[in-house]
């Protein structure tokens, strides 16, 4: 145990730091049923067209334009009805010119005809005479070959997780297969004397772990595949030789624990002799969550996380959970896509030179109203602070403090 | 193929009617390690206290308070280093007046002490003497039994889904298994003549399904577990028939197709064959999505969506995944909880008396500014609209329309 006196890394280098590293997943090809939330290792181009042949969008009936010009409520026009195409079917006969063909939303349109009355606009006088009342224009109601989606033209880009709506379109295009960015591997462990497994009594003087469950959740939901080792006491050897072969099969690596000085010495100079650069950022000028340490193994990042809990989860959400989802191939991965609106309940106090953490729990009122955002104060690496949070709202260095009634984001790390 | 004047259900009255579908999923007993994201049937309750022991908070030296009162960085009090306590051991040693222990954060305090001093504000004169230069108040840096969560607290609520936090908060408490709601198990398949399976070339007039596999993709977002049947062609009796065995084993039904307005009679018919009360909305003042049909067989959901993708994607993201989440004990459901402030980029028109849904894309800027939403407008059906936006912007039945620079709100359907 030594004193501590960091040189702290501000939170804009430390992103500086993050962005820098380049390491992204390799692919793998699965089913494009299952591919929801997966992200596409290149756009996905089409092969065919879509619609393949010239769609009604209504139901009513396939007309040549020029037939109906001059129909109107009071001067209605007369066609003869030539045909009758069910949804599924196939327009076998041409129209001509003063005929008509009775079609239905999403089914074919007979070659030659170019617009389609609704029918609210029209009547059948008889069994073969339809009367018009309205004049259609050319290419009105109706979906021109390829006109939705072009054979040759890019579905969904590379790099957007896929939604349910994409997958539909794929599969409607008959792609049953797509290659996506694998899920990024990524071990996680604690270390520290006092930390026993949860199904475990702790000994007076240890704890049950906190932060390897929490940190694995987090993985899931950012989509990676956690793979948990078990947790390491102080051993420098076998915790250089850990971080080392992890390294060797994972995108990233991270451990909690030893937030003392002590402890953070250790894990730097394990993570320095594991490999080059190693460690680029040891301590951040951010409340909670000061003794982080960043590092590269290659281009593998080996995260040490605070031992608080509190402390741990934040740096984890606003920082780590976002490189995770970029490993992945996620080209829009930052914090910010998993925040929400809120309007602060209470006056919150900054730090100055800081950036400060506020967990803060989310209360929805009237759909056309912003939630209310309630910080959830408390001391430093309680528990039950961040079980009771939905999120953390960010104080800038610069910033005093938030005043109550001020719309906030709040950087959200559970659905709700 | 008959006229279609619908009686329109308004939005606020079918909000009403799915409202009162009162189904919720049984429980299941799961891993507390995998349980993310899954929705706690049951308050849980603390087994035990936590911290389990007197902790400090910070590195430092555990003091009785009244020994350090006076002490100031001009005139230090000395005190007798009694003890070393690392972190994990326990405190064998009770601590007397005159007396402090070294003590890390994370460890326990020994019998006697009620405050820490911080080893920024101590030093060790010699091996056995601690100069001190701050006073310490009563219970300062550190944390009692149970002060923060006490034998007998709740830790996590009913209805909540589980996020990273409390996975470790519950295993940190020993809790290893804990009972949650189970996913809702929802049959989908599609209708229509004119529907083929993505795998096969489909003949001139026919399409490959879109919607089964958009929606069951959903489900899965949603939190549900889709099962796809095969689909049904102009076919009363095998439709009756499958509607009638899927509300056996599901907790809900969702069929798509039938967008005409024989398509929808014969899905309404279809319903109110298998079981009462049956067709509850037929129609709603909604665009797209209009030619919806909302009924229950029992206490089961049975819905019919529109066959064209947009409108069948709005109405199942607006309405149906929240159901789907509710049904699955999440009380906090509603579409608002996956929306995202956003500034609209252009003029979007409203609709007299219906609710308009706009495809939005949303183009993420700087960090401390919404991101803009690109209204995303093209022909009813179209599958490239909802590939090419990630949300949806409503436009309520009395607002003529939205100005281009209006902070909206964007319904989200994929996750960014």
């Amino acid at each position: 145990m030594r004193k501590g006196f960091l040189q702290l890394t501000a939170v804009a280098e430390f992103e500086a730091i993050i962005a820098r590293c380049e390491r992204i997943t390799a692919t793998e090809v699965v089913s494009t049923a299952d591919a929801v939330g997966r992200t596409p290792a290149a756009d996905v181009i089409s092969p065919g067209d879509l619609p393949e042949f010239p769609r009604s969008t209504v139901d009513g009936f396939a007309v040549i334009n020029s037939d109906t010009h001059g129909a109107s409520e009071s001067i209605p026009l007369y066609l003869d009805l030539a045909d009758d195409i069910p949804v599924g079917t196939k327009a076998e006969r041409p129209l001509k010119s003063g005929e008509a063909a009775r079609v239905v939303t999403g089914g074919m349109i007979p070659e030659g005809a170019d617009a389609v009355v609704m029918i609210e606009h029209a009547d059948l006088v008889d069994e073969e005479t339809l009367e018009v009342r309205r004049a259609a224009a050319r290419l009105e109601n109706l979906a021109l070959v390829g006109e939705d989606v072009a054979r040759g033209a890019a579905i969904v880009p590379a790099g957007r997780p896929l939604g349910p709506f994409d997958i539909g379109a794929l599969m409607g295009l008959g792609i049953l297969e797509i290659e996506v960015f694998k899920r990024p591997a990524v071990t996680v462990f604690s270390t520290g004397a006092e930390v026993v497994e949860p199904a475990q009594t702790p000994a007076p003087g240890k704890v049950r772990d906190i932060n390897k469950y929490a940190v694995a959740a987090g993985v899931t939901q950012a989509g990676g595949v956690p793979s948990l080792l078990p947790t390491i006491g102080d051993d420098l050897d076998l915790l250089t030789d850990t971080i080392g072969r992890s390294v060797q099969n994972s995108d990233m690596v991270i451990l909690s624990g030893g937030s003392s000085v002590g402890g953070m010495d250790f894990t730097e100079e394990a993570i320095n002799d594991s490999g080059r650069p190693g460690v680029l950022v040891h301590g951040l000028a951010v409340k909670p969550g000061k003794p982080t340490i960043f590092g590269m193994v290659g281009d593998v990042p080996v995260i040490g996380l605070p031992g608080h809990p509190a402390g741990a989860l934040v740096i984890f959400t606003i920082f780590i959970a976002p490189l995770i989802r970029r490993i992945g191939g996620n080209r829009n991965a930052g914090p910010f896509a998993r925040s929400i609106s809120a309007q602060i309940t209470r006056n919150i106090a900054g730090s100055p030179g800081k950036h400060v953490y506020v967990p803060a729990a989310l209360e929805f009122g009237a759909p056309d109203r912003p939630p209310r955002a309630i910080p959830i104060l408390g001391k430093s690496g309680a528990v039950s602070i961040l079980t009771k949070s939905d999120g953390i709202i960010v104080i800038d260095p610069m910033r005093e403090g938030i005043e109550a009634g001020t719309i906030v984001e709040v950087y959200l790390y559970k659905t709700l």
